[in-house]
């Protein structure tokens, strides 16, 4: 043994995992629910290794997915099927097979940017093949690895070039899985959300209170604000704000499709940043409305002024995912290169984002009408007036405590759910508790025990 | 346009491309030959494209992989084919057909530490699956993305946790490579090389001598030293230097079974190190030994001196993975996996590894038979004494850059050339060219012009 061990005074890490996840892995009724967003708790267990091990993997007698089934494995993608097992666009599994077939196909390393064609076609969907910015050549993007590939990659530029910018504001549904890349390189991390509770919408009005309070000169992670109903004027002030306080736009489009199955207006918000000639940075994860949250793959956007600007961020960014990766895995970006370059596959494949949503739509409209038919007080008509697959069921802490205790229906403490995750089978059950918990808590009389909280 | 560009200031980044490579690339000729090694340019370009967007992609007359033999395109994959074409082992294809038709799949997330079937799997390769720390459960990995995510991992742990090492000697065929990770955060980097270029061998004497002259507490990157034969006291003086040093042992094995087409052989030094109670790092590729350059996949595994402190190391190592991308990818993982575990694909990957290290080895005897019948002056037999697709020609700096000028044969400095790249088409050109050089700069009259070096 070495005198003296190296590792001897490493403590065992905190675990990010939210205490949510936790609480619900540690439950040990049958029918338990989880419902918490992605973002909340990046540390999926115990699932998919059934599946691995040897081509010769038995089928078990349920069937394919049958172990989706079970009540003990967590499913983590954004988009579940009715039958409770991980969305995948059916073009997907095709233009894989059809890969795997291709003898014209070589395995040689990618370059440290990536996939050339799947840049350009990524982008092209980000922005829209017109956009002012693809014209003038002033956009442009690094492949990058995993849902933190472009987060890493685009704040490890900030920190070595932006170095004024030391305070990041983040959209409250990113915080934890983002704003712990920001602190760990130095910056301070403040979350704002544009949900009101009260009024229960994303309110416009929120926004612009954030933007109008926060410091001169700091990042601002804006995720999907397709929901808050900015007016001509809001926009304006919103733009004239940003620009006139130089705060550096990094917008975070993970599901683009997944919100109203129009892939352009899903990015709008970008259209006008870009109209105004902003300089930002974009993390575009094409992941998961693809479905292959397996593969990890997304690029950083980079929209620059000119093009002389935009060439100088990308060979440095270059540099930095050259430390990071050195060449970005392919299957991914081969194949949704292979689907956004051909038109009857892409056409296929916006289909399918069609039916998702119509499918997640449904879903709303139905705990709606459920709730309304058993009487819960209340209006419930924000379930479906917000877009894409999570939403704010619009309860107050005390009710989303009440169904995590005694329910056993996990709900992250700001009530946002992901939708997809109630089916046939659970919307009874799901809706009657979020009724119980209504009634008991509107009951001036009612109040839970003072018991430590899950 | 916003008032002020945070961009504004951001330079062009000096490309890490080696001059070899560039020149190569300016090089009209048309019958250039690139023999270097990977870590001398991690920069493809050009190569892949083709083949990708579409899967309609059309075959040109020339057969699938025609653009291979277009003198333009630079592979820079470890393997190449008699036919000048990347090495993908037949069975991964097999397997990756295999595992795009199997319904019974699914695409969910991996955990922030990866496929753990993959995880086990690469560690039983890499130690044996009866190794010492495997049964004493003190052995453990992260599955790293790309060929740079192991040491990024494995050197931002080291710069958080192993304060008092700044220092780091690297072997010098990745010293390129990695030596800047390790410089980006902060450690001074020095290279080091076992090759005698007067005894042509690797002289186990420079490396005692190495390890003897190192400070205390540095990092030492170790290479496979196979060809460097240590006697049974060299091994034991090496192991007591660094275990009194209480110098870090980082190894990197990048093609396990394409030194000697031996598995276990392949890792031999880490059994030492195991069976001494080492505690070290290890970054394993996977992309070469099975020909899917493209999926970047490997691990980072873990020696610690007990269980305990293996769980904290791999504790903190998941907290960085999470930062950096989140989740893995999967594809390269399943398909290593499903090979590892399935007894009959196992034996046709070993098979293959045969073959290739048997195609080098005969590539290798051509050369150096070409060499004595062509009558060069010098003896030759270095040539076969190493293993591995890579090797020294013994050559000195003048005959290379004769080489590099006259013959337009890209060679490094050093004079390690990648064997695999030498195929029917071109030996007798690179003989001939080599006995030219040999002969020219052996004449004492001889003397190149002093032009600027390329």
């Amino acid at each position: 043994m070495p005198t003296l061990s190296v590792f001897m005074d490493v403590p065992l890490a905190h675990k990010l995992e939210g205490s949510l996840l936790k609480t619900y892995k540690q439950d040990d009724y049958p029918n338990k629910i989880f419902l918490a967003y992605r973002g909340t708790f990046p540390q999926p267990h115990g699932v998919q290794e059934r599946f691995v091990c040897g081509l010769s993997a038995e089928l078990s007698p349920g069937g394919p997915n049958q172990a989706s089934g079970a009540p003990s494995v967590v499913f983590l993608t954004v988009c579940m099927t009715n039958e409770g097992h991980p969305w995948v666009s059916l073009v997907v599994q095709k233009t894989r097979l059809q890969i795997s077939q291709d003898p014209s196909l070589n395995y040689e390393y990618l370059p440290t940017m990536g996939l050339k064609s799947f840049i350009q076609a990524s982008l092209a969907l980000l922005f829209g093949k017109h956009s002012q910015a693809i014209v003038e050549n002033r956009v442009g993007g690094v492949h990058t690895v995993g849902d933190s590939g472009a987060f890493q990659l685009g704040i490890q530029f900030l920190r070595a070039w932006h170095k004024d910018a030391r305070i990041v504001y983040i959209i409250s549904s990113q915080k934890e899985l983002h704003g712990l890349i920001f602190q760990d390189m130095g910056f301070t991390v403040y979350e704002y959300s544009v949900w009101d509770p009260k009024k229960l919408c994303m309110d416009p009005d929120i926004l612009l209170n954030v933007v109008e309070q926060i410091p001169h000169g700091c990042v601002l992670v804006m995720g999907n604000i397709i929901d808050c109903k900015l007016t001509p004027s809001g926009w304006a002030k919103l733009m004239s704000m940003i620009k006139s306080k130089q705060i550096f736009p990094f917008f975070d489009i993970p599901c683009q499709g997944l919100y109203t199955s129009d892939l352009e207006e899903d990015t709008r918000i970008l259209q006008y940043f870009v109209s105004q000639g902003f300089e930002f940075f974009c993390s575009q994860s094409l992941s998961k409305n693809f479905g292959i949250y397996d593969e990890g793959v997304g690029i950083l956007a980079v929209v620059a002024v000119n093009n002389q600007q935009l060439l100088c961020v990308l060979s440095q960014l270059e540099g930095l995912a050259q430390a990071l990766w050195l060449n970005p895995p392919n299957t991914g970006a081969r194949i949704i290169t292979s689907i956004l370059c051909n038109p009857a596959l892409l056409g296929e494949w916006k289909q399918s984002l069609k039916e998702v949503v119509e499918n997640i739509m449904l879903t709303k409209e139905k705990v709606k009408e459920k709730l309304r038919l058993l009487g819960t007080p209340g209006s419930w008509g924000h379930i479906t007036e917000q877009s894409g697959t999570h939403g704010y069921l619009g309860l107050n802490s005390q009710q989303v405590e009440y169904l995590v205790r005694k329910k056993h229906i996990y709900i992250p403490k700001n009530g946002q759910i992901n939708f997809s995750c109630i089916n046939a089978n659970n919307i009874n059950y799901i809706t009657e508790s979020i009724n119980e918990a209504v009634l008991l808590t509107e009951s001036s009389e009612m109040c839970l025990p003072k018991e430590k909280k899950p």
